[in-house]
């Protein structure tokens, strides 16, 4: 109860200053920033330019490399100060020609395909393909009791994310192991590949991809991950024909690393240029799609959010850079080079887009309690946005490394229903984003970046 | 800065409940909506049966009655009680075959094609179109003080929606006069017709419909509305050559009016039947698309706020009624006819939703500061879903003509950055909308319903 009287008392200490801040300063620059972000939403244009010239951007490709040259270009055209490339050697897996699946005739169906595609990280099958019969589990758990009739088999795994929990992040938390995990289990039980349900509360028949992982000790088998259309309808004549046979060709290869580039551009801070505030989001997407949303909306957002506090004629105290993290999605390479890299700097906070460009809803804090105390004396601020949830937890990936070290961490949070309908697919493409939204959530990091600039966090 | 005190106390009072409720009833209950909702999105499926079969309802249309019969049947299906129709008499404008403008050869430049559509309750042009001239304005301030260049041409309405405010509805507000008052101002200044640029944020080549008025008094002139795309064009070649002519043809015309229906259907109060609580949105929509956001959206919500209270056996106190409103775009004879017919009975509260069907932010309370005061306690509930913003202001139009007669009213607040894209054109279709999103507004309709329907207003 204590505690609640003393939170009770900090909220009241947040109006007294939310009343004080009405028709001051700060709410004045919310509403700068607002209109001069929506009247043009430059964040959309750069992401039309980004999805357009560079729509297939995995670490290690040559679109990877064009989003880097583009990136930097924006900066710069953006006046950005000290834009410049740091390298960073990555991983390199191609998808290769050849991904299919079908259940092969038999019983009372002819041939079945599967809209399948390969999981990044994945051993290639032979050139003629792995066929074999199904065992379909909906958990590691129930592998391991029925590990003795998985020998030989293809496994699938179909546990869906589940679509009663609110939050999409958390169902697909639940059931991303499958897809991370799925061939390693697979193999460890005798079976010969891992057939995945895509991570999507979407029912259709596109196939979503994403990364999984090898263990040194254990037989490599290929994974793929089947869309849900394609799970369900699998799963529907396996309950009839148990002994259904499906055919797996995968011609995916991991190549060696090659060098490749974070590329970040600054607002150099007028009072303490050696105290530095990053936002960012990372470069590298999928081969599917063109990662609109994931996370050319974040990078985008990074550079918008530098570029309206200069349109707006604002000198930050402290510097602000943006930061395009490469080879978040299968290495996260990128985000460990710069937490390396920059390791003597000042960090005074590290902030991150890479949940979509929706409507921003709130700031994921990570940090103690006393930090997130701190910055939720802004709150009345972030809810003139819309955006005024403010919750202890994640920050982001890519800056993970940064945090790690000790630096605070913010994550944009925004309103997610519509994000893993896209994530990782042919889905994800810049018709799914809307360039308010996406404006928006440039304009709530501008207004966290100048204020942490200004005011500082301790 | 006492009226600050007391807020800051306010909020104190409801943190103190917000913590005694963790974990309580009602955060249960919250919870328990939210997973049974979202697990199969059934206003996803009632919104996808009406709009498939029955797209275009206009008052007064075919389509308009296969809506009510089809609101009857999912009542029915959903094991609603009393369900009904009350008849109410509604216009009948229908659109007719033709409906085209074209800026006629000359100067530099060949015909050029408008997308164009007629304005709800427009007169037709001749069978061969208006000829004319060109005004182009952005007020009606503008179009008085040139009054003596209007005569004889088509007056050119072009102001834009204001893309940088925040709130998109308040951007239709300022510019949406153009559209229902435009055909009466330019008659007045001795225009023969007006054009109209489309109520929209987005820049494509469709155009938007939308009610508009005539004065007993004035000439009536035709009314169109033009792409964006297209009013973009027109006044680019209109800046080079003002003397152009444009040819606009529409076959549009008001029939007699006909009979159409409210649609309503109820839970029974166990302690207090004669005690109503009415939840609804409009049923009719414009011939342009098939009304998906606005606002079937809004009426497969309220129907289904109901059967989720039902699928969790909840016995509300108080009568929860779904109303299905016709004719709100070009009439509001059915908002009308409901406060008109239900008088005598006694109205707890009414709830609308007509702001599309996406993420709920949270509510807007038409009443006065006690009752603002009194459901705020509730806030924390509904930060559990995402919708807490709370404000004092306009609730709904079909429940206005209630709410006139002093029922508290509440209007469901949405995350609407994209609701004018669609807006009363061929883009406001099922695809547009996603079911999670649309749930989440039938699920706190169906948290308000039941609190205010346990605990009351007063």
């Amino acid at each position: 109860v204590s505690e609640m009287i003393v939170r009770s008392l900090v909220v009241v200490l947040f109006l007294m200053r939310a009343v004080a801040a009405a028709g001051g300063p700060d709410s004045a620059l919310v509403e700068k920033l607002t209109a001069t972000g929506l009247r043009t939403c430059d964040a959309y244009a750069m992401l039309a330019r980004l999805t357009t010239a560079a729509p297939h951007r995995l670490a290690g490709s040559d679109g990877a490399a064009r989003g880097v040259e583009i990136s930097r270009q924006l900066m710069q055209e953006k006046g950005l100060s000290n834009v410049r490339l740091d390298p960073v050697m990555v991983p390199h897996w191609v998808r290769g020609p050849v991904e299919e699946a079908a259940i092969l005739p038999g019983g009372a169906h002819d041939t079945v395909h599967l809209a399948v595609c390969a999981l990044g990280g994945s051993v290639p099958t032979s050139p003629g393909g792995i066929e074999a019969e199904v065992l379909e589990v909906r958990s590691f758990e129930e592998l391991h009791r029925r590990a003795a009739s998985a020998k030989g088999k293809i496994v699938f795994f179909n546990r869906p994310m589940d679509p009663s929990l609110l939050e999409t992040f958390q169902a697909y938390g639940r059931a991303v192991d499958q897809r991370g995990g799925g061939a390693v289990e697979a193999a460890m039980a005798g079976g010969v590949a891992a057939l995945v349900r895509s991570m999507t509360l979407a029912h259709d028949n596109v196939p979503h991809t994403g990364s999984m992982g090898y263990k040194d000790s254990v037989e490599r088998v290929p994974g793929a991950a089947v869309s849900t259309v394609g799970a369900d309808s699998l799963s529907a004549l396996l309950a009839r024909e148990p002994h259904l046979r499906v055919r797996l060709r995968l011609a995916c290869e991991t190549l060696p690393d090659v060098p490749s580039a974070n590329v970040l551009g600054e607002i150099v801070g007028s009072e303490h240029p050696e105290e530095v505030i990053v936002v960012g989001g990372h470069l590298d997407c999928w081969d599917k799609g063109s990662g609109a949303h994931d996370d050319g909306a974040g990078c985008m957002q990074a550079i918008e959010a530098l570029s309206l506090l200069k349109r707006l004629g604002l000198t930050p105290r402290r510097t602000i850079r943006a930061v395009m993290f490469m080879n978040e999605e299968n290495g996260l390479r990128g985000g460990r080079a710069y937490a390396s890299d920059h390791a003597g700097e000042h960090h005074v906070a590290a902030i991150e887009s890479d949940m979509g460009g929706f409507a921003p809803r709130g700031i994921s804090v990570q940090g103690d309690s006393a930090l997130f105390l701190g910055v939720s004396r802004w709150r009345p601020l972030f809810a003139m946005l819309g955006a005024d949830k403010f919750v202890q937890g994640h920050s982001g990936v890519d800056i993970s490394p940064t945090v790690a070290r000790g630096v605070p961490g913010f994550g944009l949070d925004v309103e997610n229903h519509r994000y893993f309908d896209y994530h990782h697919s042919d889905n994800d493409t810049l018709d799914k984003v809307n360039p308010r939204e996406l404006e928006m959530g440039a304009i709530v990091e501008a207004l966290l970046c100048y204020l942490i600039s200004e005011e500082g966090l301790r």
